[in-house]
């Protein structure tokens, strides 16, 4: 895999480590459902992912791709589950796509040579 | 310090922030509130601030001690919140009086010379 | 699965995490060695995955199993390399049978249904 | 504190955890020195707390000042051992520089109103 691509995953990662911090507080600011629980449920693991998967990739570490993996799993859950309220919710929206963004970018990651 | 207080207060830690993990989960399964949600966050960043606490002395890190009054701070108010909740919440019950420990454990830390 | 084994399974990662952080500490602490640098590496990247197995387990997350995954891989390469030096570095014997034992904690943790 | 400051302070902690997270890997990839195994241990400690850091601040939590403070002292003892190896070491100038940049930061948030 370039250079590049390592990169693109780590911004990635961590713009969907952003979005889902600022989802979660969001979620829990607003008025709490059983939904938005879930969401807040789901932002927390997403973000704890794509941190340590963010991190494994800056230090060239030879298990990012497992990490992707489960990354990209989390990311899979989560835009699922923020998709549902992107109607009246911008900041399930806009997390929802990085949790998409990321998925994509983990998933390949995880299957270079 | 001793061996012995440093192992008592990662011991202190790490129990800290099962119990926040814990009852943040809990919080989020049961019929949310405003009152919940504040609880749902301050388990958050209490058991980050454990998680990174324990680990720094594990390893013997040098700035420990100014992580400790960081975590010290956020178990007092992560208590705080939590025993508003203890009568009708076990889980807020179990997580305030872990709380307190740690945080007493990380005052002595921070001021050991 | 069982509460005991997800118990048993947050227990061995803590331990896996705590011996990773001692050893990649002593590792850096001693005379430094290509070989001990790799030592350092794996250590790093097995404590930060056995932290956060620990923590998504915890919190009775939906993609621990992909996290456990991760972390076996993890726990695998760092036992490998610590049993290189454990005739002469019991710290890296010590990590190695906590790598090797939350390797096989986690493996099962991922299969379970 | 303004959005906008809280915004670049967050930046600077991802600059400066990435900075160090490739000076670990680098000083460890290299020949090993005594010295080399002190930046080791202090990227490290330092990349752990500019992480908790930045995410406490996307989150808007309340205990975000006092992480910041133990943030800025660990950037700070890393900057200081970074710079002996500046001269020879391009990864040592350029994460003394996150470094250095990352501490003013840390300290301006800590002390907002």
């Amino acid at each position: 895999m370039t250079t590049a691509t390592v990169n693109d995953c780590i911004q990635d990662c961590l713009e969907c480590l952003r979005e889902c911090e600022v989802c979660a507080t969001a979620c829990l600011t607003g008025e709490m459902s059983a939904m938005m629980a879930e969401c807040v449920r789901l932002c927390h693991d997403c973000a704890d992912l794509c941190d340590i998967c963010a991190r494994l990739m800056m230090r060239g570490s030879s298990v990012h791709q497992e990490a992707c993996l489960a990354c990209a799993k989390a990311c899979e859950l989560c835009a699922q589950e923020c998709e549902k309220h992107s109607d009246h919710a911008v900041h399930c929206k806009t997390c929802a796509e990085a949790c998409r963004q990321c998925a994509a970018s983990c998933r390949a990651m995880a299957q270079a040579a």
